[in-house]
């Protein structure tokens, strides 16, 4: 794609001034590409981004609302002051405040060929809890809305059993994911509105484990709140053949969740003032809070820290970036989004010139490129750096969403990139248990930061 | 049989029309990217690759002559008799039979800051032993052949130190470890050749943890042999220290290894018959040895059931490739070649038309391209693919070295590749107790076998 680049400027130089143009590109180009080879190396000989994912994720899970998240916003915030970030600052927001009860249970009941079988779950994001002696019902199993909505009144008075697999066949782990969520998101609303007593979720991942991958769901407004619990996909596979063999299974589902008043919590910014046009910002980003599974080390310490990181290789590195860049950790993205949702608001109220966001939030793995989404002009310009990313391997650089934290920005029409790193695992830890720092690699991390880096400062410079 | 006809129709288009060969072309394309598609999804359907490669490593570490060796010969032999490959056969041979011994030891004896500090150390792979009582002697440390030769006689009666690490600041890990790895293969050799008693090397990985990678080293005819050892980076750092402060440190090290008369073993090789041009053959390999450090997952378990994945691929969708596609369990890498040389020797003698090699010895990481070596008519189609390979993310094809066990192919003129995976973990495990299956991920696995099974139709169909 160095030759796409060329071929741009080329264009351009016929219409203006070709030799000086095209030296004066060449002589760019180079300079960029000295300039992302040194933040490459600065951020391989360390690993200062692991250890301060060390720290986040020792806090314990980050579930929006909860001590371990305050002590985030606060951990985070002497983060960027003891690395000298200018104007670190909380911006004050409330937050949902959903707590997993301490019981979770599931159980087959009465399986003629199984007898009693306990099931591995756990309620999804935001669940309401179940009658105190948990409830009984006949399980049935379904792939899909239409399916549900066909069964009609014969759903009434189940539990539904949402079982359409995680496609593992596609390349694009987040298409699979997507192809499946809604099971997650709306699988509750939708089995209500057929009479349902509870909804239960087949794991979004696409290997078969054992333990359940939470995540958020949603209730309406006009439809009856039923408890949603994820399954495990193994267990998922168990139940699906006793209730293919049985026909007629009882299920006893307990959840002891529950919603508290909204909690008072923060993003927490820090940044790097433009030299030339300190008012103009590029926000790198990533989500402070985490499911409370595992210790959210992919999702998204480390995105989080990679925006710290980013901003630190920049200063170490004396680069002296003409716009502000500004580290921000976005508070409530697993359950609310409150954190960019504000971020935006303020923006607007204080008319705050955005030039770009870009968010770390699909995992800790080593770089492959940028997902974009802004206008021709925006992306003209990223793509024509594409071959600056190649001595990384981070030339992938496509359309495509960015980040839910900057979405709201991006709607506001700042041009929003999401760092789009290798993507085969990560549906293997994401909410549960088992993401956890351990997953994470010391050298891909610090790559990511590198990445979000050289990008802040094309686009500091460039755009 | 659909590659046929468009085989022809594509030769009488060149004749006749240009229009149709253009159509053709792109007809040609989208044939082989619905092709490649289906093998990504196939592969990704299953964790077969994983399957096999627990069978492998559940064997042991797999170092040339060793039992747990032969075992894996007679596995992988039945393996492919289960898949029903053709010509399932062993390619007798004899390899080097290297034993570590039960007792490893170093430690600094006298540090007056320290006092005596035990060492984690393990011989490298063909060293001979110490004396049986070890052996005492003053540790130097030395960055490079050049100052150990700049030291002379400075350097006579001393243990030779070899501290220069593998430079984490290189994104190419496989470059980080080729600027240090001379220190390993021909340490003992340059230590040797100023009088040192005996060679210690830090361990070939970029990060600092704390046990020893063990690897290849040589001797010369003419050179004294003295013993050779690879010491963690840890306490590479530590003995670095210890000798700055104290100056003089003398060091006890005792090794207990030794070399066993040459023991029978075998390649093994089976394959899918070519539909039209049989006596054509395309070798899919990787290495069947290990060293004798955890279970030799990534190196080069994975490449062995990479190849056996991507023949069972190509044979389970019917594919039915023109030319012979031949999977190759290579013996004996790690320490003597013998199997790619008595493969590519049989290969001569019997005038076998090698139309192009393929090896994965790179760990079974995400696929991100090849690595080609060839002349520029091969160079120029295989590069004319990379968009088939883009759906994948595997599209980096480069020019440069294929593989160790190919290469002896290489050099009688058959075009090399070498499967090119996500590198950055890579010398985490690398020769040392940390090469575990754990450390393997079922679908990065799979993808590196759907790339080698694509490259290798599509060399069959079009070379």
């Amino acid at each position: 794609m160095r030759g796409d680049y060329k071929r741009m400027f080329f264009v351009m130089a016929i219409v203006v001034l070709p030799a000086t143009l095209q030296a004066q590109n060449t002589a760019n180009e180079k300079f960029y590409q000295h300039t992302a080879d040194k933040i490459i190396q600065a951020a391989l000989r360390t690993d200062h981004a692991y250890q301060l994912l060390r720290e986040v994720t020792a806090l314990g899970p980050r579930l929006s609302g909860s001590p371990q998240a305050a002590a985030a916003v606060e951990l985070t915030r002497q983060m960027m002051e003891r690395l000298q970030f200018a104007n670190v600052r909380l911006q004050p927001l409330m937050v949902p405040n959903w707590v997993r009860g301490p019981i979770e249970e599931a159980a087959i009941l009465n399986s003629p060929s199984h007898g009693y079988v306990a099931l591995t779950i756990c309620a999804l994001g935001g669940s309401i809890a179940t009658p105190e002696m948990g409830l009984v019902a006949e399980v049935i199993e379904v792939k899909s809305f239409e399916e549900l909505r066909a069964l009609g009144k014969k759903a009434a008075s189940k539990i539904i059993f949402f079982n359409r697999p995680f496609d593992p066949a596609q390349f694009e782990t987040f298409a699979g994911y997507g192809g499946a969520v809604n099971q997650r998101g709306s699988g509750a609303i939708e089995a209500a509105k057929v009479g349902g007593m509870a909804a239960l979720v087949r794991s979004m991942t696409p290997g078969l484990d054992d333990f359940p991958h939470t995540g958020g769901m949603r209730y309406a407004e006009d439809v009856a709140k039923i408890p949603a619990a994820a399954i495990s996909t193994l267990d998922a596979e168990l139940l699906s053949k006793i209730i293919a063999h049985d026909k007629s299974v009882n299920l006893r589902l307990k959840l002891t969740c529950q919603t508290l008043p909204d909690a008072p919590s923060a993003n927490v910014l820090g940044e790097i003032l433009g030299s030339e046009k300190p008012d103009e910002v590029i926000v790198l980003g990533g989500h402070l809070d985490s499911w409370d599974k595992g210790t959210g080390a992919h999702d998204d310490g480390a995105g989080c820290v990679q925006s710290i990181e980013a901003v630190r290789l920049l200063k170490t590195l004396d680069l002296k970036p003409k716009r502000t860049i500004r580290a921000v950790m976005f508070m409530n993205e697993e359950n609310g989004l409150r954190g960019g949702i504000e971020y935006a608001r303020e923006a607007r109220e204080k008319n705050v010139k955005h030039v770009a966001a870009i968010e770390s939030d699909r995992g800790g793995f080593a770089p492959r490129g940028f997902s974009v989404e802004g206008d021709s002009l925006a992306w003209q310009k990223i793509i024509s750096w594409r071959s600056i990313f190649e001595s990384m391997g981070a030339e992938r650089i496509t359309r495509g969403g960015s980040g839910a934290d900057i979405s709201v920005l991006v709607r506001d029409g700042v041009p929003g990139l999401g760092l789009v790193p290798e993507s085969q695992r990560y549906f293997d830890y994401h909410h549960s248990d088992n993401d956890t720092i351990d997953k994470v690699n010391p050298r891909e991390l610090q790559l990511g930061a590198a990445a979000m880096a050289i990008m802040a400062y094309l686009i500091s410079e460039e755009f």
